[in-house]
């Protein structure tokens, strides 16, 4: 064609893109959560793609994976953007942005934010570099009822409920309960076995026992971290099958009492759908209470599909104030994606267009193009054919694209209109003023 | 509060972040933007916010703008991000979309993508860093029809009026017209004058006047470019005007004949939407036809805010095919951001919020969450009130969210349901299954 060098363009590892057909499904997707929030009362903010690295930093465990920015060629002495870096979740920004904000928020602050995050973790399946979390957080000044910890679970399942998925399960942990239980153990470092725990289900009961053997636990602390680790339950009873284990402590009693809250609170959700599972952890260090996590029950080694928990320190970190707060994400990619490999999403439409008005000749443009703004008018997405050409030609554009109407302007003056049903292939005569898509 | 230390957070220069009432403002914006492209059968893409660099260097002139993507704690060996950049625009990455899924895809390919993009540009009014584009483009084999060239500007005249912006006009030009005019004039290198007069508006007559001398123009010749330069108007008789000029080129030719076309073609329109101004350039290298660039009527100097064109040659750089394609993108963020800080945006809500329910006290809970469902299963946005507490204090969250309507489920059983419009102050009964939100 040229002679210029091609510039052959590969995908991206981790950074995935989809055809019109499958982004409209997700574009429907988004329409249905985003409404779902707005259902319950959350406000949408979106904040920037980026951060002062020093408040990504500030809790931890997830710097080696944040993008940080750099311009291609720096000007000498301008290294403004030196400390920026790409967000790796929503949870972060959204607390900043509170303490940012302070003064201009109603509280209790109830937010939903949908948008792209980056994590510069290697690529495998499930992981991406970049992805769409849909996340709704409430964050109040100086303490958050416990219902909030309630609605998180209820919220994302009545949302997640009209995408029609695999089944899948959220579990419910407290970490207080972790916590309690250890130091009622006599564990001096709770944290660790937390960490240790939380990757249970990745290195099993003997990678957990190595690491804390490591941590200086003795056998007998090893044996209950895991046996309460194993119990899970829909309701109040976990609170016993806790008890008999024997460790006590006040942080402990009270992560109980929080738990069965909880529990209680969504005991009429539909049986299964939500259950209490001691092994959760989240591996993030800023979660202070409640923990939820949900996988498909079919793959739970996919990873989480829906995570989140309380946090009572996050926000605090950025302003002289006591904020703390309640959320959950939905991983709308990793769920997306797996069912876009797998063939299992809805059948999405290859353009938005429901009547393609075609051009017969250029003398009759001017016609057409009228129809096609009075169609437009009236609500329907309408295309008018780019250039006068043979009609068949016309018609297998409107096959191609999946558009289900196609509109014949008179092609004499005095004859009348006609819309031809591309599904059915029935024509007849239409007046645009007053035509109405047939029920299918 | 406590210990440790407080990281004040600071605005980043050139990201915008905006308050609820705000982002809900900008959210009907986008909503309506989507609605308005798809209602002329535009299909939504998004691409990844990465590129290779290669793909993002294949054309120039930006390159020194682009952020690269490096990680905070890189592993020897691993410099598969140093690759990545930061889309600037959204244009390059839909030609790369195109060539990349060329054989998945129904031509001519018409899409929208609402995307941010980034530019390290010094922040300074109406220039930000990060910004929301809302582009659409078509993408053809071998030819797009100049119809098309015409529909992009109605479309964005279309999508703009609902909005309520103050007074802005569209300019067209088209490159092939000052290409072959400086061909005409015997220029060799019409590529540079394009640049300097590009300039125009910013430095003024003595400037261009200057670069030109540098770049070995004559007076005669630099004269005639500054008069072609001067010519505006809205309909054929630019063509005219132009002829007066003495220069002739196939080309010259070629671009009046496109320019009126598109002129003709978009008369319809309202008196002073559209208008043709010779001194329109477009920086960028890669527009080879029509050319679109719009600005408010009362603050010219503010920037562009919608632009765009015809590029035969962009796609092309990825894939040996003959890919061109026209487009126009409206400059979402440098509109919005100028109106929010005139405080010249219609009333934003800072919730969503139909009705809060009250709960008056923990027994009566049970009721107010059945209320609550019942009253979202009919599709209104319900809060139920987070604890139990006084009614006067739920009535002033009610009051400092904008919550229009608050419903007090039975204070005991047997009483019937009231509803308050926070509004008129008017309180009444009203059942929860039958009630609609008065007309207001």
């Amino acid at each position: 064609m040229s002679e210029q060098r091609v510039i052959r363009p590969t995908p991206i590892s981790g950074f995935p893109e989809w055809l019109p057909e499958i982004r409209s499904v997700e574009q429907r997707w988004l329409d249905h959560i985003r409404a779902g929030f707005e259902r319950y009362g959350f406000a949408s903010i979106e904040t920037p793609s980026v951060e002062n690295l020093d408040v990504l930093m500030a809790k931890g465990e997830t710097s080696k994976e944040v993008y940080t920015l750099h311009r291609v060629q720096e000007e000498d002495g301008d290294d403004s953007e030196a400390r920026l870096g790409l967000h790796f979740d929503l949870t972060v920004p959204f607390a900043r942005y509170v303490a940012q904000h302070f003064n201009e928020l109603a509280f209790p602050f109830k937010r939903y934010q949908i948008q792209r995050v980056w994590r510069g973790e290697r690529p495998q399946e499930g992981r991406y570099r970049e992805f769409t979390q849909c996340d709704i957080d409430v964050i109040n000044v100086d303490g958050v009822p416990l219902h909030f910890d309630a609605e998180m679970p209820r919220v994302v399942h009545e949302v997640l409920a009209g995408l029609d998925l695999p089944a899948w399960t959220l579990s419910i942990n407290n970490r207080k309960v972790l916590q309690g239980f250890y130091e009622g153990l006599g564990i001096s470092d709770p944290l660790a076995v937390i960490r240790a725990v939380d990757k249970l289900h990745k290195i099993g009961d003997d990678g957990v026992r190595q690491i804390l053997t490591e941590e200086g636990l003795s056998a007998g602390q090893i044996d209950s971290c895991l046996e309460l680790a194993r119990i899970k339950g829909a309701d109040r009873s976990v609170v016993e099958q806790v008890a008999k284990l024997g460790a006590e402590s006040g942080l402990l009693s009270q992560g109980l009492e929080e738990l069965a809250f909880v529990l209680d609170s969504l005991s009429d959700l539909p049986e299964g759908s939500v259950v209490a599972d001691l092994s959760i952890a989240r591996g993030l260090d800023y979660y202070t209470g409640t923990v939820y996590e949900a996988a498909f029950d079919d793959d739970p080694g996919y990873g989480s599909i829906v995570a989140g928990g309380r946090y009572e320190n996050l926000a605090g970190q950025f302003i002289r104030r006591n904020l703390p707060g309640v959320g959950i994400s939905i991983g709308l990619t990793r769920i997306f994606a797996k069912l876009a490999a797998e063939d299992r999403l809805p059948a999405g439409r290859t353009c938005p267009t429901d009547v393609l008005v075609v051009v017969p000749s250029d003398e009759r443009r001017e016609e057409a193009l009228r129809t096609g703004a009075l169609l437009r008018g009236r609500g329907f997405n309408t295309e008018v054919f780019h250039q006068a050409s043979k009609v068949g030609k016309q018609l297998q554009y409107a096959s191609k694209k999946g558009i289900p109407f196609v509109w014949f302007p008179p092609f004499d003056d005095g004859r009348p209109h006609e819309v031809k049903d591309m599904a059915t292939g029935e024509q007849g005569e239409a007046d645009p003023a007053l035509w109405e898509r047939p029920a299918s």
